[in-house]
């Protein structure tokens, strides 16, 4: 390698410092073009701006800045038309750009890195990235938000029973079932808007950490860049990766809301449950056993929990005890934050187009919401509210009735009144009223609860909401 | 559960439906009393909450809801007292209050529980708790953030070197370090502002998991217990964890920043480095070696990143598939809440006092941002400014200066003009100017640059922010 | 610390060095006597070896030898009886039995500490501790096996669905289905059983992280102790938490295999499976519905994997990056260890109880066994067996059969020979042999394969393993 | 997609069941072609081991076998020439087999599916791979032990700090600690050993999850591979994923040995330290500070914990709470297990070449470890040894005599004999032979101590078991 200071090192930026060149390995550890290729636009985008604010400023002539402005946008072209070659050896995303720049313009390439370094740069087109992903996801939630909303507007009065336990506890709907969803989802949507209000700072102008003597505008190219105002802190403005941090926390949570509704269409799939089918555009077969019917989209989506899991603890990991400022550690932070946002995209999708092709199956889940004594809770209110007794007792009575419709293997409205008035000679023909399922449901009617013109209410509230 | 108090089950509140008890191991593996007596106020606070709307909705009788109230007062005023005896076959907090309000008011006791579940109930009381603990570790950082800002002040012009890669970089000045913490841990508050503003939903009336048929007023006790507005569907009401997960992911960023700043005290503190002595109060010797002064807070405070991501993801893991709503699983939210909670407090109030404490030693700072040809990026900025170089040329030149000060063992100040010379022959006397560290540190006047005017600027906006 | 006993940090061990004590928060985040003080009885044992052999090497006199093993018997005594006063002032569990013998037997306790550092004890302890745990939940897991068999014995010939994606695929036996635990518990213990067996190493006699120059004997006090040999490497020695890392991934594991175990049970007891029934003794009821009998155990042992899961991340964050030797840091190894080994106890018992009083419902899991085209396989092999198809081909003519029977809503024995014939004309009566699900479970005779007999050839071996 | 039934889709394996095809979003998130293609040599190999028994068993015709043979080792030739094409509507890599093989010998394909499923061919496929992966990472950990031993060996006599709180604690000597690392990577490659012989058991013949009616051989296949034996349960077989887990596992706590040490690499390399110099092999520059050449491979590694930690964590959380059998969360197993693989690779060969071309500079060492007391230790062990003090009490003499060195600014051999005195009237001249580091470490002669003589016993017995 030393001999060849001319040749392959030589388009190596750091020039003249090394005597010997980096071990193949260490090319291999340290490139970062494989991936970060995929900041490319950014990467582009973010010189633009530098450039114009530096003429602007009259650091860079307008001459020179015509000139890259107009190199780094052929470049771009190029990069689109997929002409862009890759070598390896060229590290990084930032030297590919630099080393074409100069051969479509010359030296003046060379002007483009005035006041700035590749840790400032690095800083401001992965929160461009990360920024615009932001912003994807909250669409895709809003799409499956209006999934679950079509959903539950069809099956506003679907009855289903409500589990705790995975036991039959009440019945509920299968409209309010998947409003619950709803707020899952703009819980998550809240949180990917307020990363993004709180990381829409530009670092731009930080240059390698302590700022820079060039008499640079940072409020210009922040404005250009669509960034609210440029970071207070050039330390800082560095070594922050919370954006990435905050995203991949936001992205993991609404992997918990996803692995649930995909653990529960997983469960109502089953032959046991047969709640609902899924289209045949999300479920796959079995190469040894042709009669199956697999809920695989569902099943991916439950496990790609782990992945987004995953990829928040070792960026969780790579950041902790890095002392100021930069560190080669952080390169580590592109791929989990690439890996999360293709696969949170690929999830939210799949779980749209699932749940807007799902079939309810109405019968199944009446049949099932009616069984197990699952209005033995209306039951004991009924005691409380007519008979005046303290909501314990009335529990207690309401536990000796399903002891005794167990033992005769009947539901609870199968038992005799004068059964009944064994256990509590108080109760009247009137109790039967609420045993019904439609009358459990219907009476439902505190705010947020399953009753169907409550289940209605929100789901115009909703709607309002995404219009 | 009434008159039956005789058989083994008998002190367990779903009464007549088993026919035996719980084995010892199931008593310990399913009480919760052991941890969530933590929740004993925040439980009274809801319950009185909620009798007081009973009453004003005439669902429990002004006579009965005086008793009740009452006795909540007392029992909270025993438990302040030390009082409370807890019995592990009163499996939960709300059994214990439930079991002592009958035993001083009677079976009115029982209808406190009218329109209400366990499952609501407790879903209000750690939203009640995390809520205070968002508040107080508000205050925490906000007080951490002033003992910065004091060291900050203090040091506006003590310079040391900027590193990246633990290399000694360019100088920057100490304020300018403390003031990038600062930045983290506004962040940090940001963050816990705005899971709190989304968290701030009240539960109760959500019942069971289906909401209720008695005519409650849910706007009511949201107020009473100073939330924005109660939850919108039931469902999720009773299932929603993520106030807790926002709040450990929170606390887990807040972390990575605590064991940062920890791990560069720990830098500084060697022999090799003696940036800064920490107070003998933040420091412990050692049982073999008498002459060891050891950064202990600092490494427990770094140590405790591990518990703190450990905690998110429990707790991540644990809200994986679970079908709704409520499952047992859940009833392991709270610990890893509450230890994140203690631990979190514990380290910023160690790192407020460490920082408050620390000595800053100014000598050794300086000493080291001289050495290392630190004002490089100077010298070649010089280069572009002066002599117009493209910025990648002037970097080349610059690289062959250091070369050769290498090769003299002398700093780049050290080198002769004529040296210099024989590598670009247009440098001039001028240029030594820059190479001075006081001169480097004040030319960076880019906003949020370390140049001391910023730096105080800085200091003002926050020191207004945080009045 | 003997004659200064005046100044505020007079008992605290490093004695005159610092000028001022402790600030009350430091005291709090730096004392670990409320959780080490489960390592009592393994500290005491630990001195009680060395100081054997400092007798024996006559490094200490066999008066003060005799005086101080009799005086830390007394304290073991003590400690058993609750006489322990717990002082938060004196830190951590080392410096109470230290106090504690000054008190019983004067200056000569100190003698006690020659060749011994915090360091090298702390970390024979843990040892001491974690290679119990390791022996208890070897024999914990070795009874929950004991556990399956018993099932597995009772259930050999139990017809039941075999699943993927929770769909039913070929029928199985229960007992088959109960053994795959049995193999999954047993790798769990071969992992303990090597973790102990890699660290059945003594860092005693490492001393501060150097060695020692007093001519101890250190196989002595390993062998003592029952440790296998000495560590090699004194600084490797009381900087290693490997054991303690391997000991809590091997848990994390096998809480993977319990929460599936647990996972299936809780799906099992639904009402639309009613698979298995849990005994009363593992079951909870509901506040607000009388009707319910929850998994609980079940649910909070698929739980617990979380927690398992966030203790093994806390400690691999804790040791990521730390240089050698001990940092405070490493304080943070011991409540993972010790709330790992509690909750898999926990958690390994339950289970055990759970499956020894599980109730199989064998006429729900026949009936789903037989439904759902769960021999479409074995009609796949006829063809191929006896028709001599290709397996694709078979496999296709199956599928076509599969739909022919879901259109005619019948199984696929309920398809007439002449529709069978239609779509593949060589099918002969034959065939309805191997659709009947005793038939398919009776042919996978292959090694590890559902036959009864081949199930009862593994719990054979299995029996004679656990002798 | 509906009318297309004859064309893309029609290439689907689970042929005429489906009315409509995969929408592109489930061809996206289902297809694992783009990852899996990885397992494709050990896919045929596990192919040709399957269809070589079937012939054995009379199971295919001879004439069938070889035609499947020849067909999968053009196939395997094809594929090592990069001519498979990949098709990602054939989802995986073992439908591009069987569709490569169908092409090029016809029906005759089919055959090699009799017996078996993609659930046991991809588990045995992911082992073939693992195994591969664990040997190599074992050879892997055996270069780095030599480039250590070989460091050890030069420096068995080179004197440095030993530090604990990175505080100067006691001298070693750079051979010792370089020994610890050599004790840390043999315990990885005893985890790497142990879980190797764990999971070397053979799932082929597992079928879909019941085992097979076929009259298979799985001895025959499983000795065929390498394999110790066939699984003994084949719903334990398909659902399996043991291995991967303790493989990520064990690679996580390597990755920990791997940062701890780079950690040390990048703190010794700081200017303030300067105990090493990285090879430029191993260092890279910065585009804006010419003079910086930063330890990024040491960053890089030290950060590459978080990914190793990450794939650990993310398919702990697919396993947990899955039910039997195969569920396709499962697919998700194989990205993180690549993943560390490639990484761990990486990070072993990037260190163990950093290691051998690592610059020990031993003059800023030895200045570093004579000062900071760092004999104190000593100094107190000569007060017990000589003077026959209790240690505590000699400790509590030396904590006075540093106290005084420092007021005095000498360090312990500069206070005069007198001064001694004053704190400890029996102190001769003889104390100060053992203050200089040279005896301290000579002196410190237990079992795995830091003295050289100790150190070189290591080195051979390491040696030894390397051969």
């Amino acid at each position: 390698m030393t001999k060849h200071n001319d040749a392959p090192s030589s388009n190596r930026q750091w020039g003249g410092r090394f005597s010997s060149g980096p071990a193949a390995i260490m090319e291999k550890i340290n490139a970062s073009i494989d991936f970060d290729r995929r900041l490319f636009a950014e990467d582009i985008e973010g010189s633009l701006a530098h450039v114009q604010m530096l003429v602007e400023q009259k650091i860079v002539s307008a001459e020179d800045g015509r000139a890259i402005a107009d190199g780094l946008r052929t470049i771009l072209q190029e990069f689109g038309e997929g002409k862009m070659r890759v070598d390896p050896a060229l590290e990084d995303i930032h030297t590919h750009v630099e080393a074409r720049l100069k051969e479509l313009i010359g030296p003046a390439a060379g002007r483009l890195h005035t006041a700035r370094s590749r840790n400032d740069q690095v800083a401001t087109d992965l929160r461009l990235w990360v920024r615009k992903e932001l912003d994807a996801a909250d669409r895709g939630f809003a799409d499956l938000q209006q999934a679950l909303l079509d959903q539950a507007e069809r099956h506003a009065d679907t009855i289903m029973p409500g589990f705790t336990h995975l036991q039959s506890a009440q019945p509920v709907t299968f409209g309010h079932h998947m409003m619950a969803y709803v707020e899952m989802f703009g819980r998550d949507r809240g949180r990917l808007q307020d990363c993004r209000r709180r990381m829409n700072e530009c670092p731009l102008g930080a240059a390698a950490l302590a700022g820079t003597s060039f008499p640079i505008d940072r409020q210009a190219t922040a404005g250009t860049l669509g960034f609210d105002r440029p970071t207070a802190n050039s330390l800082d403005a560095v070594s922050d990766r919370d954006f990435a941090l905050e995203y991949l926390s936001t992205a993991a949570i609404a992997a918990s809301h996803l692995s649930r509704l995909a653990e529960e269409i997983v469960i109502w799939s089953s032959a046991q449950f047969r709640f609902v089918t899924c289209s045949d555009s999300f479920s796959t077969g079995s190469s040894i056993m042709p009669q199956k019917k697999n809920p695989d989209a569902a099943e991916l989506i439950r496990g790609k929990a782990g992945r987004l899991y995953g990829n928040l603890t070792s960026l969780l990991v790579v950041m902790k005890g890095l002392p100021m400022t930069y560190g080669k550690d952080m390169q580590e932070d592109k791929e989990p934050v690439f890996d999360t946002a293709d696969n949170l995209a690929l999830c939210v999708a799949a779980m749209t187009g699932m749940i807007a092709e799902l079939t309810v199956n109405e019968g199944p889940m009446l049949a099932a919401a009616g069984s197990g004594f699952s209005t033995a809770t209306d039951l004991a209110d009924w005691l409380v509210r007519v008979l005046g007794m303290p909501f314990r007792d009335a529990h207690h009575v309401t536990g000796e009735l399903v002891r005794l419709a167990e033992e005769k293997a009947v539901d609870l409205d199968g038992l005799a009144l004068d059964d009944m008035r064994a256990v509590e000679p108080r109760i009247t023909e009137a109790l039967f009223d609420v045993l019904g399922v439609a009358n459990s449901v219907n009476s439902r009617q505190s705010y947020g609860g399953t009753a169907p013109a409550q289940v209605r209410a929100q789901i115009a509230r909703w709607r309002e909401a995404l219009r």
